[in-house]
């Protein structure tokens, strides 16, 4: 305990759960009837109810029978795309962009970015997520809305060399313009769409841009097997050679998805001189029946972290990060053919350290993905009295397999609480829906036959 | 609308929902701002909410914002099994079987079952499952839990051809004693563990006791590839062929599982005379690394319905058939490499009548699985206003992929109110949790060395 501790109220102590713990080998364990006492934003001490009790505070949660857990991070979404939720339902990949997304986008203002946003937040913060890496349009509006909800977040503004040079120009004025914003809870990244839509001029002027303002850079590569195939008969490279040869390999770089990445990518992404990472949003690849998901083994052979994540919900259907969790661990063992691999322990790191390193904000004091002094204070509380997380076993296991997002009760960013017992404190959800409805008609119309981009890998 | 309801009140009305609805050829649609009428346990009218404006009735559920569906059908578990939960974690399957599982099960009491059953029917309750085909031990307490609680199930005394001939006549007694108990609620069958434990004396005796006393069979068969490879290196024929073979194709069959079910069991399958149907849970052969799922397309090409199951919980870790239903669909569009198959509707339908026909009550009047004039009124409304479900441009999609067990607000079975807006008013949890808890030291105990049984496939 810090002198500081005894002087003045905590601003927020939670009492009585169990938490989620990192020992020095960044094992997962659960301290039990434990307490976490939160200052200035921050963690200050995670100790024992019993040391608590007694203690002055701001606010003061009696957790008994829940769990206290890092905040989930979406490590790659297009939060307002929450607006084609069910718009393209069935489709292959090429139609689902080509017939609806990218027509439907033509139409996006940034209002209904907005209320996009408004959406995927709440629907986020209800979740348990505390941080998501977003990679969009009009994202001054995302950064609003993040700086109003209270969430964290990594944010883009995305292009394509379509776009001309304006395009990498917006990209990175958005990167510095709202770089620390919203008390530091937003952080930003350049974000060029993909290797397929981006040239490498562009690519190489990305990667120099992100070394000259000390930017990362967020973009999506080799996202399935048949762009890999695609770039190899065009350019007779892979995307994550392209990655390499035009720098962006020397950033760092959150590549989305990589279910494309070959055995010949992984000496690249191995002698990256930035830190790489790869997030992953496994419901997308079964849903579109990519033949491939990403190849989380071999990525952990070789030390890049590989985050979760949902993608957007026109292809997703929902922003459910522990749905990832779960699914991750069931597919990676299916994949791999050994129920041994991808334990409800590794799913939980790839949950919170890993995504906390995907997201740039793996460090020590000021970074998130574990509850320990020195970090932000992003965690949620989860409620296991429900049956279907009776008995507990394995808390790891019921954490995975047998809890749900819904299981949540309790949301903080930032030691601020915006879901308090499943009420969001932050977010209108109501009105959000009721304006995005009146709305919808004009967004999802195609009669234009305009489209922002075209799809061909 | 018939002269009775105006005369008399009805016993429920629920008015202001969209209720899904199944057309002459079967196909999913909705019926916008619809109500619902039941009277003595069956659905006797689904009209327009204006149309009931007035009406008389005992009970009256405004489900503005809500959906009604059929009530979910878990075709096939071993719901005492909930007690398990997270015990056996990460494990191949004979590992599971043989070091885990059947140890513990030779610890078992008739007390055990009762309360896993109880843990079990209210985790299915909140998750919006009325009926459930469960296939275990000591059925006579979950017999009595079904009568108390509320629920539909169709039960089946397990057996071995180790126990020897008791153990199939216990299957019998319990099968003729139960059957058309809990005012009908409670439908029988006899429940052969699985061609790998049950040899054909056994199974064809089965057989002939099934078309005796006109009983149904439930067990497992063709539960993975390696059970197929270890039937036909030993036998010389698949599991299926044993099912032939021994007549049990000739009664009306429930098979857990089948993901070992090859190209050449097609044509028994599709010519048996009995009714024949499959269960799919395909979380657990995800987590259990089997290289195949329940071939679905395959089935449906022959007319085999596939009813959607959770497994129990030590494997699956949940009974959340709602998670089974967006997985079927996920997994099926991964496993055929078509992501127009198994749309969303096509998954409602697997929900509702294939699942139905699965557990032999498809049938017309005084059947499950559509709300319709007649059929029993085992109905779950959900609440679509969650940010996650907003805004619906597709229902079934936004049911199927976005949609939670968690938002089930009622649930109803025979016009019975079991939980309402997520309160359980039939089931005890606390109570329940506490009691098994205090047993659960006894119940996992291992030291004994005892197994009721081998896994060897």
């Amino acid at each position: 305990m810090t002198p500081a501790a005894t002087e003045s109220p905590a601003d927020l102590v939670v009492t009585g759960c169990a938490v989620l713990t990192h020992d020095d080998r960044e094992r997962i364990g659960f301290a039990q009837d434990a307490a976490i006492v939160v200052r200035g934003g921050a963690v200050e001490e995670v100790t024992s109810a019993g040391a608590v009790a007694g203690r002055a505070a701001r606010e003061w949660i009696d957790a008994r029978g829940q769990v206290a857990l890092p905040g989930l991070i979406n490590c790659h979404t297009h939060a307002p795309m929450v607006a084609l939720r069910g718009l393209a339902e069935d489709l292959p990949t090429e139609e689902w962009f080509n017939d609806v997304v990218w027509p439907v986008e033509s139409n996006l203002t940034a209002r209904d970015v907005e209320l996009g946003a408004l959406l995927a937040c709440a629907e986020m913060i209800r979740g348990g997520v505390t941080c998501f890496a977003d990679h969009y349009f009009a994202m001054d509006a995302v950064a609003a809305v993040v700086d109003g909800c209270g969430m964290r977040a990594l944010l883009g503004e995305a292009f394509f060399s379509s776009q001309g040079a304006e395009g990498r120009e917006r990209s990175l004025a958005f990167a510095l313009r709202h770089r620390g914003a919203a008390d530091g809870r937003i952080t930003t990244a350049l974000a060029p769409h993909a290797p397929y839509t981006v040239d490498d001029t562009d690519l190489a002027a990305t990667a120099r841009l992100a070394h000259e303002h000390g930017l990362p850079v967020h973009l999506h590569a080799a996202e399935n097997r048949d762009q890999t195939e695609a770039s190899l008969a065009r350019h007779g490279v892979t995307p994550v050679e392209v990655l390499h040869r035009t720098g962006i390999l020397d950033t760092d770089v959150l590549i989305a998805h990589g279910t494309g990445v070959v055995e010949s990518d992984l000496p690249l992404l191995e002698r990256a001189s930035g830190r790489t990472a790869v997030a992953t949003a496994p419901r997308g690849y079964l849903k579109f029946a990519w033949p491939h998901t990403t190849p989380v083994r071999a990525l952990r052979d070789i030390g890049v972290p590989v985050g979760l994540a949902t993608d957007g919900a026109a292809s997703n259907n929902s922003l459910d990060v522990w749905e990832s969790m779960a699914l991750t661990s069931l597919i990676q063992k299916s994949t791999e053919g050994d129920p041994r691999w991808l334990t409800s322990r590794q799913a939980l790191h790839h949950a919170t350290l890993q995504s906390a390193r995907a997201v740039g904000l793996g460090g020590g004091a000021g970074g998130i993905g574990s509850i320990a002094p020195g970090r932000r204070a992003d965690l949620v509380l989860v409620d296991l009295t429900g049956p279907h997380t009776q008995p507990v076993h394995d808390l790891a296991a019921t954490l995975v397999h047998s809890a749900r997002a819904a299981d949540v009760r309790t949301t903080i960013v930032d030691g601020r609480i915006l879901m308090r017992d499943r009420e969001l404190l932050t977010i209108d959800v109501p009105e959000v829906v009721r304006e995005l409805g009146e709305r919808l008609p004009a967004l999802v119309d195609r009669s234009h036959g305009r489209r922002i981009q075209e799809y061909g890998t």
